[in-house]
């Protein structure tokens, strides 16, 4: 190991090994993931040096864990005790603003918040917003990130349209580029996206902007229970309206939420007694009487569709309930939420889900509550249940659910660790077959975050 | 051989040998391809017996082509002459329009004529038009199929949402779902369209829907050179008025397809002397009001952008010039084009690559002209020499020119055998080991469509 270390340092300059070692690099925000200090940090500055770090790797069989911000919620970026963690926070330039093909090109430490202030000098937007802004770029491509404004933009892979990227075996690959499509071989760059770290580390994202639309307004809809708020989904995506922002929030939730943001919606109490359920619609338009008649349409729909009332909300509290909405996961965590899940579904299927959710919660005594991405069917749950034997039962029988109606285990966190034990159990071995041999097509050696995803080795458990 | 035209025979019912396979299996619309004559045309029911021929196909070394309706422009679905070709033409039915979730389930085989007309009578649009409504979706999952409204909705790859796929093993697959997005494993999908054929047999597509927008208007803008209507296309997509179309078309080809389409555009011949390339802007919009207002918006935008003058063409005209632009391939067919092709580049690089297109062509005593997707930077150029060898120089120069400037071989058309040669010698051999690899995973006996796209062997050139 000790030599190591030091082709390592050769390669990087500075290695941080054991007590130099901050706590911090030992964990991602997934909860009831284990915490490891890994064997090496190490901390690139280019392309070049991962790729010597890489090459190193695979000849001595070192385990590799890529990290960028560690704001993941599966566990794929801890790293192994016997491994390297090459961390991304000093490749965290914005390398171009190119406002003629209306890309960014970015390296992966760069976060949300930074992009978001570079783009908006140029009148441009990258509008993938998973809700977490220190949130860095290349952890956003490794995991697929989503957030609420899918339901118009798409996610994280609409949004790549070139990667740079380190193999295993120390390739420095170049795919895609500044161009929205080609037909020329295999979509490397989509294969890479959403992979965890287990086929590629990424060392430069070419992003698609789009133009800032200035305008927008947020209709807060409360709704008698769930059935009505998902059977009034495919109304409003379907009007034209195309919402920037169709979330759903239970009542708990709601309530939840509010009271830690310390926020006055304006709803009086005979509503909220009558509401299990509520729909935040956001619209955006570069004109802003057009976004005043959409706004009046929006709410003469949801009327139509059974809300129990309709506020438009000012731009101070709308602001502050979808901040509110994005720190959901933190405020489940603080009231001692023992793990969270993300099932995407078919957003007809959430209904015959979230009754699902009901009986599976009640059958074992747990408490499960959530609000959800209503436009694209992706459900955040918070499961409360403290034995671990029981919060496994309910996950595995919330996953079967869900991939019983067409869903799939996770809209945008991610497999990683966390929810590893599931999808192998659960997916069409067949399936899991041929993502194994694509990784040993990318990584003959199986360096690259083992232990996750795919690996059934029990240290990822 | 008789041996398995029995056991094809005991899988489909009937298969088609010798004499009795009609000429058109034997090729595609590509200029200047072979046609070959297949040894067994087989034309499955279900993916099952997909999987049975694959099956067959994977233990008696046997190529396997797949076919939708032959109108591709790469080569992809020419058969080898010691080879199945598997036609889609009897897995042909739309199996769903979900107006609920938005998607439609399709079998490859499905045309877009069909599938526009099915999703018309919801309101709803499969909003690919890659030109060639007889097309099958199967094919255009294949090449990853584009068009002109890419620069609006993207293109196939950005539409489809889950498969049905059967591996070279015989082992059916079913990747995605009704849903836009999941980050649960390899995005197989993705992985699988734009594959031309050689991953995976493709025997269930679902696609996402749009709302269908009924109001729209052309916009048809002379500018002085290309240059001018390059500089002019980030100014148009940044402006927020979201065109659905926006091509570029050069004076020659302008003149050869509304010639040929008997089109009077109303353009005096004192603006179409000075003009030397137009550019054509569809806009639509939910409200016929708002359309007005946009419509007068583009018109002064382009004015600004140095327009020589603007037309807004009636419903009509328009229409036929979409059409004939659509149509442009038949057109460069008809006039005797030696061969097409449709690189891709960061838009803002079509000024300097159109200039190297120039020098390249009168270097070489050619005649290239051509149009494009100037939203997405798609060129499409119709090479006008008859000497084989002096035609492949100035490809290869053509290509070489592109991938300098950040751009690829193919948009939308696929490499196929048509391109091949050229993707083979120019693409990094690093992503070629790579993309061989990802192949030896899906389809270890190689039977899949070989000699086409990262197959050197020569039957394939």
């Amino acid at each position: 190991m000790a030599d190591i270390g030091a082709a390592l340092a050769e390669i990087v300059g500075d290695v941080l090994t054991g007590a130099d070692i901050a706590a911090d690099y030992g964990h991602d925000e997934s909860l009831g993931g284990r915490a490891v200090t890994p064997a090496f940090v190490v901390r690139p500055r280019t392309a070049d040096e991962v790729a010597a770090v890489l090459k190193l790797a695979t000849a001595e069989g070192v385990p590799v864990t890529a990290r960028g911000s560690g704001s993941g919620l599966s566990g794929a970026a801890t790293p192994r005790a016997d491994g390297i963690l090459v961390s991304f926070e000093r490749m965290n330039q914005v390398l171009e603003i190119d406002t003629e093909n209306h890309v960014a090109v970015v390296q992966p430490g760069v976060t949300l918040q930074e992009l978001d202030a570079r783009t908006a000098e140029h009148g441009l937007v990258y509008p993938v917003y998973p809700g977490e802004l220190s949130a860095s770029l290349g952890g956003n491509v490794a995991t697929n990130a989503g957030g609420m404004r899918a339901v118009k933009y798409g996610v994280t892979r609409h949004h790549v349209l070139g990667l740079q990227a380190v193999l295993a075996t120390g390739e420095v690959l170049r795919t895609g580029g500044k161009f929205v499509k080609a037909s020329t071989g295999y979509d490397l760059t989509q294969l890479i996206v959403g992979s965890e770290g287990t086929l590629a580390l990424v060392t430069e994202a070419t992003l698609k902007l789009q133009p800032r639309i200035r305008h927008s307004a947020t209709v807060l809809a409360p709704f008698h229970d769930l059935t009505e708020v998902v059977s009034a989904v495919p109304k409003v995506v379907g009007s034209g309206l195309a919402p920037l922002i169709l979330e759903y929030i239970d009542g708990m939730t709601m309530g939840a939420i509010t009271y830690t943001a310390d926020l006055q919606l304006g709803i009086p109490d005979e509503v909220r007694d009558r509401s299990q359920a509520y729909l935040v619609v956001m619209l955006e338009n570069r004109d802003e009487q057009r976004l005043e008649a959409d706004t009046v349409a929006a709410g003469e729909l949801l009327s139509e569709l059974g809300a129990i009332d309709v506020y438009v909300l000012p731009g101070g509290s709308a602001r502050k309930l979808i901040e509110a909405r994005e720190k959901a996961f933190y405020t489940a965590k603080n009231a001692g939420a023992d793990d969270v899940i993300d099932t995407v579904l078919p957003r007809a299927a959430l209904p015959a889900f979230m009754a699902e959710v009901t009986a599976i919660a009640q059958a074992n005594e747990t408490f499960v509550i959530g609000c959800g991405h209503a436009g694209d069917g992706n459900v955040h749950l918070a499961v409360f249940q403290k034995d671990a034997e029981k919060r496994a039962t309910v996950l595995r029988a919330l996953f079967a659910a869900a991939m019983a109606l067409g869903g799939a285990i996770s809209g945008e966190h991610g497999v990683g660790h966390a929810k590893k034990a599931y999808f192998l159990e659960l997916e069409d071995p067949a399936k899991v077959d041929l993502m194994r041999r694509v990784k040993q097509a990318f990584d003959p050696a199986g360096v690259l975050n083992p232990g996750v995803l795919l690996d059934p080795d029990a240290e990822g458990q």
